[in-house]
């Protein structure tokens, strides 16, 4: 299978269903509205709602019915990052080539562009499936809550700030990954296999996938900050080192966090060894993540 | 039946229910674990779980089953205090007589407790509820989502900064606060009646009210800042005025606001005529509502 032209299609395909499931452009508050459609069409690699997806396709499970909750994934995906860029926080200027929220509108529009796109979050993933029991569903949407919450990714977000300026050890640091990164990516693939119709061994077989692709995500995130071309990567390179900024290469040298970013490839691509080559693009997918250069 | 002693069982039944449902105290990050404790502990008047609570019995529910569906909305409405407090929003430094999170903690703390908080609301609405069917429960999550978000509060709160600083007809005051502060205690008395079992004639009705009970709630909350003992309300009053802000009072005149508060009192008691005496506690609180002095 070509992958580009997978995560081509796969784009386009759920950025025609955001377009759908947004609030039309003229809905008022119009500035609100703007702000969301400035971060959440503004690009982006579309990776969670791609491997909700790619894992519902692995089940054999009906993706089209899935295009909401995996939109959702997305607009989630989207308000932790104009959260994280926010003075207060990451104090970001760019993010994929172009002014971050608060700096194209103002803090208090960003500050509640993230609280609407959150909130649309769980009103697309609470939407009835056809052909799947609401209790799954159910399941599904109370999982995303722990994955991005006090437990996962605001819970990792935290932590991420109180590192800020201190020596990080190697376990602290999978610690924070874990939820900052992790915790939604394992989540996609675990939402998509359950929402997918797949069985209790499927859908662990998917959420380990997930766990260890979030892993080698994060840990490419870092290299690429020391080793990327910031001209591909839309954002500014070496952030991390300047602020003395707790990463994998930091702590472990180049060459060790690319080991430990394969080894985790070897290690998804072991979950996936039950599964047919309906599940290639979940395969393909695991080695992008750490070939990537943006 | 006695109001006062009513409002501190369901107060005390609410906060013993919060207390089970959040993180341990000494969960990591504790930082994060403090200021949600610091704005969700810190009193106030539960007003939208009660009303969960009370819809609930209203239609001969089991409250004690939408405990935690009751206590995400008051997790909701923390965090949307939270936000707005921001100095991005509208810059408060105290709130029920207490330091607000940004001012005990600091900005990134006090953004990401609200972020966790706005979550956590969806984990503990989403939970399955005995009795219910999940497809009732996912309509409920679902509209609190909605009422929650961009056509909702979230929305409101972006009028209401848009409109500050400009003259503002009754028109599009009303528009505002149906969405900012109406939407949410709308949704408590709507998500309480089918939560509870209640037939859709029953759900029609607790939702006219709750919508009458949030308009009076605002108008009341603007004729306290006019009029009200800034001690007794543990926060600054005459702040609305100083800030040019558009209120009930403002535009109507004192006399008007009040008249048209009680109007909405009379209007949400009609809605529970059909009900026994078990509605005794909502005729109650409306009648409360406007004469409350914080």
């Amino acid at each position: 299978m070509d992958l580009k032209h997978y995560l081509q299609t796969n784009r386009s395909q759920i950025e025609t269903a955001l377009e759908s499931l947004l609030p039309r452009p003229d809905a008022p508050p119009v500035r609100l509205n703007q702000a969301i459609r400035h971060s959440l069409m503004g690009g982006g690699k579309r990776l969670r709602p791609i491997l909700v997806l790619a894992s519902a396709d692995a089940v054999g499970g009906d993706r089209s019915r899935l295009l909401p909750f995996a939109c959702g994934m997305e607009c989630l995906h989207t308000y932790s990052l104009i959260h994280d860029d926010l003075p207060a926080m990451d104090n970001d200027d760019y993010r994929r080539g172009r002014p971050t929220c608060h700096k194209q509108f103002d803090e208090a529009t960003a500050i509640l562009a993230g609280d609407a796109l959150l909130t649309l979050a769980f009103e697309l993933a609470s939407r009835p499936i056809d052909g799947i029991d609401p209790e799954v569903v159910l399941t599904a949407v109370r999982q995303l809550a722990v994955d991005a919450g006090f437990a996962g990714m605001v819970g990792g977000q935290m932590l991420d700030l109180l590192a800020e300026n201190r020596k990080v050890q190697l376990d602290e640091l999978r610690i924070i990954h874990r939820m900052k990164t992790g915790a939604l990516i394992r989540c996609a693939c675990e939402a998509g296999a359950r929402l997918g119709g797949g069985n209790p061994s499927q859908i662990e077989a998917l959420k380990h996938y997930g766990a260890a692709i979030g892993l080698a995500f994060q840990i490419t995130d870092d290299l690429l900050d020391v080793i990327g071309d910031s001209h591909l990567m839309g954002k500014a390179t070496g952030k991390d080192q300047a602020n003395a900024k707790a990463t994998y290469p930091a702590i472990m040298g180049v060459p060790a966090a690319q080991s430990l970013a394969s080894e985790q490839v070897q290690s998804a691509l072991r979950c996936l060894e039950p599964f047919s080559s309906v599940a290639d693009p979940l395969r393909n997918l695991a080695r992008y993540i750490i070939e990537r250069t943006n």
